[in-house]
């Protein structure tokens, strides 16, 4: 078998996940539902601040959350703990959250009481980049313990992402990120997107990065 | 297509990867060279525990590192600041190291001058446990702050590994890791591999981790 074989292959699905993917921006803008695709590593905490930013929207926007994980429910449960509706997707071995896994979650969500949708991807900084979920905003977050590297590793996610947040500022002093340098890698890769620092633990930027956020569904809408 | 398929596909990848990962391990074990494969998270502190591992048991052995990226070549320059021979492997777009990335590892190393070989997986809790690298040895490390869920949501790496490290545990008062719900939550899904609790910054346990490492070199051998 030749890799050119396994490339057509993989073209292909990525063909038809980005059709679904098409459709699916359609229904939601009809529904005028706004979806945010959130994208990190493991453990940068994109639980927090997906809390931290429904607890600071509300009551503007009627909020859920469709949680992607290999495996377990315990992210779901977080959210739902705090009062909004939460589905749950387990992939599984896969990597990446798909179209057709995210339509799986729109499926048992009431749509049409909702307006801001967030979709928590797999923790993974490389497979989510290939694979559109139908959202209309990607959003990728680092944290200060994972270090002022990861654009110059994994600059896919830095080019095709719309902002990019800093996450656990409040440990700064006890960790080597250096923030203008983290800055300055992220500019050469992506022009526009804004960098926003946040501590979802003290709360620290919430209000920045939610400002910047409700500009985005407002300009959208 | 049917998903079929795209299964037959990648079982017959997954084959051939195998049956190369196996001659790269008979070939290293006739020359004598051990071969350990580090997998974890981006930012877990990969490099920082070569670089202790390498300064700990050296002049025991004649050791060297393979480093994967899907791009730059920052770690392997840090490890060769530090004296000891590394070869960069990018891999573009992959997710993971295969064991045809490592082969071309080692046909630029001196193999012959060697006894203990590393080699840095992608940032990934993922993709690289479904691909054998060729190594004797597979470890996978989680650090403080990325949170003590991880055997929850990524089980398959903590059933297919050899043994398990916590690192940053020097910021421990920081965050809210359960070192013995961590620990529970790993022996579920893995009855014998051990687990350090490791600082890369001030060295706490690496003492312990070597010893254990030693053992497996000179039991193997």
């Amino acid at each position: 078998m030749s890799d050119t074989t396994l490339i057509d292959i993989k073209e292909e699905i990525l063909s038809e996940n980005r059709e679904l993917a098409n459709q699916l921006r359609s229904e939601l803008e009809s529904r005028r539902v706004f979806l945010v695709n959130l994208m990190s590593s493991p453990g940068s905490g994109k639980t927090s601040l997906i809390l931290q930013t429904l607890s600071h929207l509300q009551p503007s926007y009627r909020m859920a959350v469709i949680e992607g994980d290999v495996d377990s429910a315990v992210d779901a449960e977080r959210v739902t703990k705090e009062g909004f509706p939460a589905i749950q997707l387990k992939t599984g071995g896969s990597c990446h959250l798909t179209a057709a896994m995210v339509e799986k979650g729109l499926q048992a969500l009431p749509l049409d009481s909702l307006d801001l949708l967030f979709v928590e991807n797999i923790g993974n900084l490389i497979c989510p980049v290939s694979s559109d979920t139908g959202a209309n905003l990607n959003v990728a977050m680092t944290s200060v313990p994972e270090g002022d590297d990861k654009p110059l590793k994994y600059p896919r996610i830095f080019q095709a992402s719309d902002a990019f947040l800093v996450n656990k500022t409040d440990v700064a002093d006890h960790f080597d990120f250096d923030v203008a340098e983290f800055r300055r890698r992220v500019r050469r890769l992506n022009r526009d997107a804004p960098v926003f620092e946040v501590s979802c633990k003290t709360g620290q930027g919430i209000v920045e990065w939610c400002a910047w956020l409700r500009g985005r569904i407002e300009g959208h809408g």
